[in-house]
């Protein structure tokens, strides 16, 4: 194939993002106008393109910002929203989300971005990026528009795995406070604990012994515990990382989409009602755009996958470019502020103290 | 005391309520006005207000509605937010919650509103009213601002229990519909169980069971089972009634609200960004206005407690005067329609429809 010639980048510097271009709910298309839309704002970024290169070939060869800077990899297979996990790391082999995932492997890139099917993701990258040693689950990490200085909280697990012992939140909390460090630049990162109220009483068991290990630890850590926190907390300014369980994570990420986006249509409803209600919104648009650029879910597109040995950033299956192009911003960020090995620094001297943690409470055993 | 005479209620036409006074952050001057308010539009209304009637006969007098219509009951208590619920149950007696409990109890009341603490008046609710045969779980159900063509969805367990297993969300979905078809007088509800995903592997055990219990049910309870929904379904039209355990539910109604209340106030901010924009907001004044009463919690504000032998709404704590009006009129809709009987009728003939429909799962042990 002589196409995929012309398409082979030009020059070696700058960060290599591997993207897989096949999976989302709209298509490798908007993937690609993602990508070109980065291209535009962004001189340094390079990106290896996995998927069907015959409809590839065609889509890249239209954009001219990509013109030099965009390798693609054809692979024959896509996994779709509905295949199994399981069915995916038996037989994925060959699929754009698989080939994505190589190039990180590999070394070629430093971080892989794909809208496809999240659990298969997830279950490809532990198969083939593998555990960071000293973490025993993975967990999905988002950025979270909140009343906090930065103006996003970080919450995680939001879907990695429906379940998370004591341990598991304690290394999410050690997890999510090395991305806040290094995504947000916060320097002694606030960690909240989800629970249904604030008192120590209240909730689960497991949340009770997560609540003891986090304290345990954060002084060595370097970060706040601010205890129990609730949902009205995940958009407010008590925390800066709120650690919860993947079930818990993901009906509260998906719930608070849903309330900002019914309520943005009633506000276009609003607006749309009277004649001079559509003169207010016409002199009041300038302010109205910044507002929902603010709260707009794809601006802050991109769930990033920490615990493995690479970076993934998940982008929402229903991503458009606009979408597409915020995943690549993070994406960008941090394969250019070396994340993924100072994550993995960290995780590695956190284990120890975790361990720590674990044995003194284990010998403790009361919850205080 | 001569004032409590004074306070008597004349007449004996109409519904009456009964209100715990105390135990709300904003203190019984809130309350006071609040059913003040409701007194005033709503000439059926009538009140048995328990608390420190030092307090409540000031504000009571000072009250021109509620002349007549207003008796109030001293005690000496009050249950605070930090309060156990265990505690509670063992020395609640004496309290204005504990108080206000009895009136419904000994049917001097149909309907008990609180705004204090929702575990302590959980608990004090089973011990004083009693479960409803067939009940294993009581729920908390709230109103949500939806797609829907009601502009409400019901959900629950908002917070009851922490914990619920296949057969208690059955009895939720039973329960639920109920409530839908009296306070939203909705004939056929569809009902959703809230899941991290809709495919059918989706999930937790717990969760797969539920699907397959109240899937055999839905058609002898006479409402339609849409499967599983998610997060963003609860403010969504893909369902009437949304089910899930009483962790998740209260996560997702905090992060609902939160969510709310971020957007509500970065409006308010991009309104009062430039001249321009605050002229905006003039003009769109009458149209902004009807947008934040459709979105405002405390329009809506008001739990039910479902499954018991009485039923009691549960304001928000924080709840103003407002917030309270909403509260009683949710209660007076409630107490008019005769809902307690109602939902006593419906729960015991669910109770045999549910018990068929555990027998023939445990025969058939599949998840289809």
């Amino acid at each position: 194939m002589t196409s995929q010639q012309d398409q082979r980048m030009t020059g070696t510097s700058g960060v290599v993002l591997s993207i897989d271009a096949m999976g989302g709910d709209q298509g490798p298309a908007a993937v690609v106008a993602g990508i070109a839309a980065s291209a535009e704002k962004n001189p340094e970024v390079r990106f290896i393109l996995h998927g069907d290169s015959a409809v590839l070939d065609k889509l890249v060869a239209k954009s001219k910002p990509l013109a030099g800077r965009c390798e693609i990899r054809h692979a024959d297979g896509v996994v779709s929203m509905d295949d199994k996990p399981s069915q995916v790391m038996r037989h994925g082999k060959g699929t754009s989300m698989w080939s994505a995932l190589e190039s990180v492997r590999d070394g070629e890139a430093t971080v892989a971005v794909s809208c496809g099917n999240t659990g298969a993701l997830m279950a490809l990258s532990m198969v083939r990026l593998r555990k960071l040693p000293g973490v025993s689950r993975p967990a999905i990490a988002i950025l979270w528009p909140s009343r906090s200085p930065q103006g996003f909280n970080v919450m995680l697990d939001v879907g990695a795995d429906i379940r998370a012992d004591a341990k598991d939140l304690l290394q999410y909390a050690l997890m999510g406070v090395s991305y806040a460090r290094n995504g947000l630049a916060l320097e002694r990162p606030r960690v909240g604990l989800l629970n249904v109220g604030t008192e120590e009483h209240k909730g689960r068991s497991e949340l009770h012994d997560a609540h003891q290990l986090i304290g345990q630890t954060a002084e060595d850590a370097e970060f706040d515990f601010v205890g129990f926190v609730e949902g009205g907390d995940i958009p407010g300014n008590a925390a800066d990382v709120i650690v919860t369980d993947g079930f818990t994570g993901n009906v509260a990420l998906k719930t608070g989409e849903g309330t900002a986006s019914l309520i943005r249509d009633l506000l276009r409803e609003a607006f749309a009602y009277s004649p001079l209600s559509r003169i207010a919104s016409l002199l009041a648009f300038t302010s109205l755009k910044r507002l929902s650029k603010r709260i707009d879910p794809r601006r802050v597109n991109g769930g990033v996958f920490l615990g493995l040995n690479g970076t993934v950033v998940k982008s929402h299956g229903a991503a458009d470019a606009t979408g597409i192009s915020a995943a690549v911003k993070l994406a960008f960020r941090l394969a250019e502020s070396g994340f993924t090995d100072r994550l993995k620094a960290r995780v590695a001297s956190a284990a120890e103290l975790a361990e720590d943690a674990v044995q003194s409470a284990g010998e403790d055993g009361t919850h205080t």
